[in-house]
């Protein structure tokens, strides 16, 4: 959905249908809208919309962080100038500087653009001011008097959906949490078509990075406005995703991504002048990105290890972030291993007709009564349904097998006669929710086709999962943890329902949220973190399905359901 | 004098009398040309237009310099990548080096720009490349195949005047020398006037430093061009300056340089990525800003320390670098110390009638024939006269002393009938060069008013070095050395003879041409000279002028012409 200026087309009646009232406020659906010429087109942030939902520090990750940022803050006062002998501005700081820190002062380096606002600041209050040391190695930061607060943000880049959190660096609180989908759908819905784009296009590349580095930069602005900051009070970020968004933030051509052997540019964890990222925090700042492990297994993968602390655990534990692309890894203490498997967005609601993201009106559990098979479908937000996100789809596909209304072979079962059940124009459907229920004027229904894009991804999941557990060696998963946006909300019977995950007694099933993002703070507010990312970098094994004979075997005999006998219930 | 598009005014009566044949090549002189709205004012590139002469390594500065950059290149094929283990590209690379480097290669950093292009260097030469590591530290180049040379660019930054000095940092070769006028010239001539031009103007100090660095660029391009390699292939950059250009340059405010104590914004030498100045070699290259001394002696003045090594030397050294602003160094290798004087803009040609810089055409030398008074004028490159430079002014004021047409007050004779000295608009004039011998179509003459700006800057370098002299107790000058873009042209005898400095004769005083720029050659070439500049900047003591009564006093005594009688000339 994009937001535009006067001057826009008539909405179609596509739009009429879908947007209501927003079509007033302005707002076309993207792929609706002809462009005409040069346009600029803004998302909105789904925080704002929608009430989107993100966990910030599941109960699941339990790890207390204690804050140890790379960053400290030295309040002083700077003698005056005098005729002689010259001592200049710079000098005179480093000298006070010298007598409250246990560092040669005279070592400490400085960003041209502290440099620049130095005379000024020791000016504006009196030759009070406060700098702010990273590394005990340089000045990042200096203002005037004595304002001490440490800020840092921590970015999740997903394909679909990009998150911020804005962390106070002294106490680790979160201060305001903001996401935005990720304004790149613009340029494909999925990785692999991110990165033709950016082959075929000459501005490709420069696109696809410019519009991420826009998306951070607003979520990084309302983040501050929550927080009643200023973004340029914001001196450390760090950003985690997957590798292709890795590259696409870094401004790295991911072409070589595309195809065998999938080589990354990088691999190393690194920090880097945020401005040369395009990045609008504190002109000095830095950005942290974590190690990638391989072309499809990224620094979100590593982020979700250090937040679940599974390296430490005794417990062969299976971790699994539900995105466009799965990225999986299951290990313990003593061995750790990961792939990634093309998943497609259906955990993310996409290629679904009714699919959306977790945000409000989204249904995300359902239920169905025995006999009646009337649907109680739960929203969140508790609005009117206008469609179902990842989980809600999972949760609805578990219901209709257990009721016998899916078969184990993905088929809407032809023998059962109900009101909900129909042929639509896509094939058979079900009807979620009746138009009168909803806030969109039309039924909400799950689709043969929707069904069908459920199992494919279920089944890539299953399987690279099923292989990394035959490979490692160390038996089965004694825990399952699920990651991602809808990892949370997926009731461990449900997944079970689907046969989402080899071997997957509910019990053993735990929804860890967003722990890619909770991750990446982790790495923001304790530097040692990053050191702890550099090291599961690299002990964890990568096995390269592509390479793997018996992935295509375990995939096809994926592709069905569960019986629903297996569940005792029957229509 | 600028060059500019069709569209331009028609030329004034001046600038038809001037500019000559130039007028219908575009040119138009910017003192005279209202700027319509925003437009684009180009200046001529100096070398080109005007044969501009530059010393590159005077016979004076006799150090040997070998070459030792901070900056070496390794040739490395690095492996190809494969499915298992998955190893990126950099870390390949990091790889190939740890086999060639005494050093843990993985410990090297590399700028997003060079990681940027590193798989594209990778796969443009069967993964066969050069690198250049800085430091020991940091890769700040990747280049397909065996390309190995590395070449730095040297700049001194005058007020009038900058000079580039292209080298091969592993020959120690020079590959070109470029020159051009400093631009910031269109916001004022001298020092004070850029200074207050950026305190006036909101976009002041933006449109100085954007005006130098394009100059720069300018710079770095023809010589690039020269040399017949890119400026990307330039990987090290040095400027030296006084400290307001060096200001300038860094995008620092200047504002405080400009009132009582003069502090400057920072001191110590320091590298910083050339990008962040906005200078256009290899993208991860990086410019040193030797130490300034005060907010009057800059870098410029420690680059001619270096350059002379007259902080090795046992002799006490008098060092003089002639521009707008005089900075003044005196000592032996026990002590030294250092001044500014504000000589004004004479040794430059500023504010002299038919001053101009020493370019084609300027009067370099005068001698007057005994008893007819005739004029025999000595231009550089020996072509018609068109006005007159520094050395130019103090040689013809010496011949006019030493034949009494000037007295010791700095009046011309009133006595003296000849016809080359009459009265013109500005009072009292003596005829340089008759109208028939000039290429301007006119009488070049020197009138009593530039005689009067000779005095007031004589008067200020004198002063300035007596009280040095004077305070350091050392004894007197054994040597005089004169830096500075006349300074190798003035005769020995005609400093002496107008009295230019204290004990000033003859035998004594030797040019050592632009030793800044030499000194800014040596520190990029040899990068332990760096550490040798920030000794002498913390080594040498600084006069401020400003607060001794002794220097007025003297400043005033100096205010006369040696007599013609010292000279034993008469006429």
């Amino acid at each position: 959905m994009e937001q535009a200026e006067p001057g826009l087309p008539p909405p179609t009646e596509k739009e009429g249908r879908l947007l209501g009232d927003l079509i007033h406020k302005g707002y076309r659906l993207a792929c609706e809208t002809p462009a005409s010429g040069a346009s600029e087109v803004r998302f909105p942030l789904a925080s704002r919309h929608h009430g989107h939902v993100i966990l910030t520090a599941p109960a699941a990750l339990s790890a207390a962080l204690k804050p140890r940022p790379n960053l400290e803050a030295y309040e002083v006062i700077v003698p005056e100038p005098v005729l002689a002998p010259p001592v200049a501005d710079r000098e005179r700081l480093l000298q006070a500087l010298g007598n409250v820190l246990a560092l040669k002062s005279r070592r400490l380096q400085a960003d041209p653009s502290v440099l620049r606002r130095l005379p000024h600041v020791l000016r504006s209050a009196n030759h009070h001011v406060t700098v702010v040391i990273r590394n005990r190695r340089e000045i990042v930061d200096a203002r005037p008097g004595g304002r001490q607060r440490l800020y840092g943000i921590a970015f999740d880049v997903g394909t679909t959906t990009v998150v911020g959190y804005l962390l106070d660096l002294q106490s680790g609180e979160t201060l305001a949490v903001r996401s935005a989908l990720n304004p790149q759908a613009a340029y494909g819905a999925d990785v692999i078509s991110r990165i033709t784009h950016s082959m075929k296009q000459a501005a490709g590349l420069v696109q696809l990075q410019a519009a991420v580095v826009d998306c951070l930069n607003r979520i990084t602005a309302v983040a501050s406005s929550d927080a009643g900051i200023a973004p340029d009070d914001i001196v450390e970020a760090c950003a985690v995703g997957n590798t292709a968004m890795h590259h696409f933030l870094f401004g790295l051509d991911p072409r070589y991504l595309a195809a065998a052997p999938y080589p990354a540019a990088l691999q190393r964890g690194q920090e880097f002048r945020a401005r040369d990222f395009g990045l609008n925090i504190c002109p000095a700042g830095y950005i942290y990105l974590p190690p990638l492990k391989a072309g499809f297994v990224g620094s979100d993968a590593i982020a979700c290890v250090v937040a679940t602390r599974m390296h430490h655990s005794r417990l062969p534990t299976l971790l699994v972030d539900l995105g466009t692309n799965g990225e999986i890894v299951y290990g313990n203490r003593e061995k750790m291993a990961c792939c990634s498997t093309a998943a497609g967005p259906a955990f993310e609601g996409g290629h679904i007709r009714w699919g959306m993201r977790a945000a409000n009106g989204a249904i995300e559990r359902l239920r169905l009564s025995p006999g009646s098979l009337e649907v109680e479908a739960v929203t969140i937000g508790g609005q009117r349904p206008v469609g179902i996100c990842g989980s809600g789809l999972i949760s609805a596909a578990a219901e209709l097998i257990r009721y016998g209304v899916l078969l184990q072979t993905g088929s809407f079962n032809p023998k059962l006669q109900h009101p909900r059940l129909r042929r639509g124009r896509d094939g058979w459907e079900f009807v979620l929710a009746w138009e009168p229920e909803t806030d969109v004027g039309e039924d909400v229904v799950m689709t043969q086709k929707d069904v069908s894009e459920l199992i494919m991804a279920k089944a890539a999941i299953h399987a690279g999962a099923s292989l990394l557990i035959e490979q490692l060696g160390i038996g089965s998963p004694a825990r399952i943890l699920m990651a991602g946006a809808g990892g949370n909300y997926i009731a461990p019977q449900d997944a079970a329902a689907i046969g989402l995950l080899p071997g997957c007694g509910q019990e053993r099933l735990q929804g860890v949220g967003n722990a890619a993002g909770y991750g990446a703070c982790m790495m923001l507010l304790n530097s040692s973190m990053r050191g702890t990312a550099e090291r599961i970098s690299r002990r964890i094994d990568y096995l390269e399905l592509a390479a793997e004979k018996r992935f295509q075997e375990l995939f096809v005999s994926g592709m069905f359901f569960p019986s629903a006998s297996d569940y005792g219930n029957e229509f």
